[in-house]
């Protein structure tokens, strides 16, 4: 079994190329697809994030890329499942993030925290609904705290 | 551009039809795939949630649903772009939650509060990092805390 997906936008980032940290700092837009009318967005503006899925099309699939490996290839943080990291070298390579919305125009959702580089195809957009968050005590290890202290503000 | 995604994992519910509320009520498995090691799960326990990414396969695509509607047909909320509200039937069919991890048990992972219904192909899991979550002040509209009043937890 397989689904075939097809992007309904685009970002369109002042980062060209991946790297680790700073993604707060990096102006980013995400424009619709020619094939989706501008209705798609409507009322988007009433929200104040975005979750945007997208795929890293530019990263290696799982496999090649190993089922478990050390996030960043770091020898001081643990060998994590690749369900336990967030590592874009994974199966179906697809990223999950919920951006700030900055504003809404027409066609475009310009954000702020969208860790995907320039001409990163969008398959969806949903707004972020407080209830879907997390509920109940949360918990994660050391490591991510020590990975994460960059990755959107500079630490 | 097109891009092929794979099952990773499938849902084993006690829930087999859509229904609108009440998800946290449902006992919810998600088993790795066959082709998929359980290394690939490696560390999961470590985290208190797992966000969930999975393909609505028995909703519509859109199109032919549209890309404006009502979320639920509901007179009494406004018509809102497809990208403003989390109905199932929506391009590419994708749905994103994060539940609370009950148990990791070798291939599998029992959660709470997973609304997808037996047998929905699972195309990545993602563990829930704290600092992945919305930053800065939050806001919604109105009609998004009524639809919500019982999707998790019957009202």
């Amino acid at each position: 079994m397989a689904f075939v997906l097809r992007p309904v936008a685009w970002v369109r980032s002042a980062r060209g190329e991946a790297m680790d940290d700073g993604w707060d700092d990096v102006a980013a837009w995400i424009e619709l697809d020619r094939d989706v009318p501008d209705e798609a967005l409507l009322g988007l503006e009433s929200f104040s994030h975005v979750v945007v899925v997208y795929v890293c099309d530019r990263a290696t699939d799982v496999p090649p890329a190993p089922f478990a490996r050390r996030p960043r290839g770091n020898p001081e943080w643990p060998v994590v499942g690749i369900f336990a990291q967030r590592a874009k070298d994974r199966p179906n390579r697809l990223g999950v993030t919920t951006c700030r919305i900055l504003e809404v125009t027409g066609r475009a959702v310009r954000v702020e925290g969208l860790d995907a580089i320039d001409g990163t195809p969008v398959v969806d957009l949903k707004p972020d609904v407080a209830q879907f968050a997390a509920r109940g005590p949360h918990r994660q290890p050391r490591w991510v705290d020590e990975l994460m202290a960059g990755y959107f503000e500079a630490p």
